[in-house]
């Protein structure tokens, strides 16, 4: 049993509120009960993706469906946009699949840059490009808007976005934007445990999914589809968490996604401040910086897999030491989720207390 | 807000304490607290599961799975035994996944008879079988020890047996009988809520894994493999459900399996003596009737959408009237999960109450 607050992004801290709204009693999933609760969702998160598309509920991580909108979408070939760990397993993927993949590859911490994408997408190589919004291990954000403003001049080409650690942090208007498909996860900002990705999909990507042969069933675009006419998801769902879901929901449009949005962008800047005070500097130039985490280079070089333990078991505060291969050079603090002015404060100035024990005399 | 209580098939009803269970606090999946977790789970699933090969838990529902086990280990062609709804389907998903597949039919309700599989392998025409052991659309649980017999007997066949609603209802010794993949679901015996898949892989079924191309990532059985020696899954795993699984296996054992599996099949013998005093027929034969749930024609032409609707309404004990092209054609009765003499026979004598109102006078 854990006894320590989760500030690493994702999962992170889990309400009482969202435990109670889980507990709610299961039921048959070919019920009235069941398309009564599918369908209580879904115009919230139709609002929430920016989206008159449907949103559908799979019963995965988000890789799942990562690899699943390849098989439902690539006839020809993907291009992986890569700027850390889990855009560039993105490749590998693809590859696994059986599919033809190139990567658009930059420095981890680096944003993809639009003019390299069209540039790229100008070969007619392309069918589908992958992109993650927010990398999460190094707490980049791409330029989305831009990056979408090229891709709107490639109509062959379907992308494929996810925004795992950006979802409901930031504004994304999907249809807006022209974007195809967007996927997320249940435990960053929208603060429940694992185990649901949520996926919208646009009218002309089920048009390339009718075309593809070897969708597979699990992660069959049209079989979500079709069972989303009935209320339905194709395989048995995750109930729990969708009764998790039908609440975090509520809470967010009692917040207003306006303010919700603002709320994670000024605790985001609490932290920035935090590091600047100490000295500490952005993996990511600061125009990429992502709202929804903050990933730190250990400039300072302090012992960071100490900082992280004694804040742990001192303050019992769970922060992040750095993910792959640039684990101990970089630590990353999350402000997803339900947290509040009070709740980064007493974060910031836990580690305040904890980071002295470990600068130089 | 459901009322009422589950008497379904599955999900079947989950109990308080596993609720509770479900809510103790997410941890990261990378960090050492999960891998307390995941491997505090492993020596009572493997005991369970009555093998040495790991057991790996899968977030997803069953069909996840089973797809991915047919891209996992199908080079050839896959002869699915088919004999009710969900095996049916499998053969289906074998094809959608770009896979050879031919039928081994029986009529909804028979089993698979030993002597036929083994006339359909001697063409050396396949290198995997699908069996659904215990087919819960119609309540017929397959001689899966004599279809093991066979079996033995095609080394180069790999066997894949969905024991959805038959694990830990009665003993699958599946080192003992040479099963190559076992794979089952939370919400069914287990009595858990749905959103986790567990299976275990033989040896050799990883042999042939390693040799087979386009087995992806999210079900690749070498990713669950690989992680697992870390403790660990390949992607972000359904924590509450694991949580639940670790409270539910101690129960399993501290109850003991010889008495859970008596106890399964004495409340199953309480279903069909009801049956029988009222003159409902089995839809399989006697012995080959499930020990998890009972399928009943309606032989007696009763209004089954009032007799199940009354019930759930005036009883608050829900059943099921009959699954795909046999609805409303039979009624079904779960046994399964943390159900008593007591509360098997409040199931029993609430159904006497209200199908009075249902019998001809």
């Amino acid at each position: 049993m854990i006894d320590y607050k989760l500030h690493i992004p994702g999962p992170v801290n889990v309400s009482e509120e969202t435990y109670h709204a889980m507990c709610t009693p299961v039921m048959g999933h070919r019920s009235t009960d069941f398309v009564d609760l599918y369908q209580s969702c879904q115009p919230n998160l139709q609002k929430l993706f920016q989206t008159k598309d449907p949103v559908f509920l799979s019963t995965s991580s988000a890789w799942g469906v990562m690899e699943g909108a390849l098989r439902n979408l690539c006839r020809k070939k993907v291009l992986c946009c890569m700027c850390g760990a889990f855009s560039d397993k993105w490749i590998d993927v693809a590859k696994r699949a059986g599919l033809q993949a190139d990567p658009l590859q930059v420095e981890w911490g680096q944003h993809i840059d639009p003019d390299d994408l069209k540039t790229q997408l100008a070969s007619g190589d392309y069918d589908v490009v992958t992109l993650v919004h927010n990398e999460t291990s190094c707490g980049m954000m791409n330029p989305l808007k831009e990056i979408m403003d090229v891709l709107r001049e490639f109509p062959d080409v379907i992308s494929i976005i996810d925004t795992v650690s950006s979802f409901s942090v930031v504004p994304i208007p999907k249809d807006d934007w022209g974007i195809d498909v967007i996927l997320t996860g249940s435990q960053k900002a929208l603060a429940m445990p694992p185990g649901l990705a949520l996926f919208t999909v646009s009218a002309r990507a089920f048009q390339r999914a009718e075309q593809t042969e070897g969708r597979g069933y699990y992660f069959d675009f049209l079989e979500f589809r079709s069972n989303h006419a009935k209320g339905m998801t194709p395989s048995t769902p995750v109930i729990p968490l969708i009764h998790a879901l039908n609440y975090t929901l509520n809470k967010i449009f009692s917040e207003g996604v306006e303010n919700r949005h603002q709320r994670h962008s000024r605790l985001n800047q609490l932290v920035h401040k935090w590091a600047e005070g100490h000295g500490f500097e952005l993996l990511p130039q600061q125009q990429f910086a992502s709202k929804s985490l903050t990933c730190l280079k250990n400039n300072l070089h302090i012992d960071l897999a100490g900082f992280v333990k004694t804040l742990r078991e001192s303050k019992k505060i769970a922060i992040d030491g750095g993910y792959g291969k640039i684990k101990g050079k970089t630590f990353r603090v999350s402000n997803m989720g339900d947290e509040t002015d009070k709740s980064i404060g007493h974060l910031l100035s836990s580690m305040d207390e904890v980071l002295e024990q470990f600068l130089p005399a």
